[in-house]
């Protein structure tokens, strides 16, 4: 399993991803789940991906051996542009892989958070689907999740808003991730944090962020401790006494 | 969908539920999921269910009408019999509905958490799944949920000790209850919230939630600003600023 997300404020967007990979408990891998393409100044793609990882990895080896040719991504005039060609190269890969992986009753199944920013236009977010559609982020929804989503949605749905600054709103992604990984052994460290500015088109920041990591570490204390001290400062159901029967 | 939550700590047990039964987000109906039986002072039952609402309800109704019966819930001698028995109940409607339910591709979909006390027994907590078998909680997992489940986990996982007051468990479950409400449409008002103290035999509180309740105000408003405030007092991440470029 895995868990990504992603976020669109007025100030650009972050992103984070953790990196495990498995096929049963019993069998767990680390993988980068984030990649990078970018012209520092011109324009910055994140993609993170999330499925069956034979899928994620063609998807995006395909990207990368066009970077030279006309459809590059490094070539595209928008950001929807960038989702469609990532939509098209997924269904390339299922014309090659989904018949035979069906054989052996393996679904195809793959989604992309793609988000960036090309000069020109605002950073926008965009969600890709197994069928290669694709869906972008809105003044509503803000944020895109793939894999082990639900433990961690509430603090994002609490949090984060149009004006949430890019600090708070890694912030948040990370209090999101410690929350998964606390409830689903399959979600796993280490983390890759990525923000991008509005503006600059490029990666304003990329960090890796280890177990021992501080900062992690405080919000990973912190948030817990948080958490017991609000819950216990709310008022406790009131219970009749034992009636001593 | 449904979400239902039970906890065991050391005075007792608490249960929850919400009222929502729906076949798709356009037609939604109320149901109650929560049934007691009860010899106050001797022994004290909870059942909770969720799935296919024809089957729990026909798993309900031949309890209620083995009452009279020497195999009645009523007359068993442990809790684990009771779970048992609840079990046994399951497989009948299975025996008798299952192959005209896939008939029309309905899964036999169908869970029960089953909770209680019997004289000369600590209070006990089982789950009984849609084959009829079933787990009892231990030391390591004192709690069950039913549905819709993950919204309102990690709240749960932080909070709930053997030691954990009931009033304090109850309010962590309305808590993890909130968290699952705000995320999910298909879950619902009003709730059911009981609880068994340890030594009594008897439901020593069973209050229904709605809307309206002011505790219930006051749970949902202090719990989200609580966290909005816990959430601004820990440090943001970092960003370097603008190079100006």
């Amino acid at each position: 399993m895995t868990y990504c997300v992603a976020a669109s404020v007025d100030e650009g967007l972050v992103f984070l991803s953790d990196s495990r990979t498995n096929a049963g408990v019993d069998q767990i891998s680390t993988f980068r789940k984030m990649t990078f393409f970018e012209q520092p100044g011109e324009r910055v793609i994140v993609l993170m991906g999330a499925g069956n990882l034979s899928i994620t990895q063609s998807v995006i080896g395909a990207l990368q051996e066009r970077l030279e040719h006309a459809n590059s991504v490094l070539k595209q005039p928008t950001m929807a542009d960038v989702a469609h060609m990532v939509g098209e190269a997924v269904r390339d890969v299922y014309r090659r892989d989904a018949a035979a992986l069906s054989l052996h009753n393996i679904a195809f199944n793959v989604e992309f958070i793609v988000g960036g920013e090309i000069r020109g236009e605002v950073p926008r977010l965009f969600l890709v689907y197994a069928a290669g559609n694709f869906i972008e982020s809105t003044v509503e929804t803000r944020y895109f999740q793939l894999g082990e989503a639900k433990y961690g949605k509430p603090i994002i749905d609490r949090v984060i808003g149009p004006e949430t600054s890019l600090g708070a709103a890694a912030k948040c992604l990370l209090v999101s991730m410690d929350s998964t990984l606390r409830s689903n052994l399959t979600v796993g460290m280490p983390l890759d944090l990525a923000i991008v500015r509005r503006g600059e088109g490029r990666v304003t920041l990329h960090q890796t962020v280890v177990s021992e990591d501080g900062y992690w570490q405080r919000i990973r204390d912190g948030w817990g401790e948080a958490l017991r001290n609000a819950f216990h400062a709310l008022p406790d159901v009131e219970i009749p006494p034992p009636t001593g029967g």
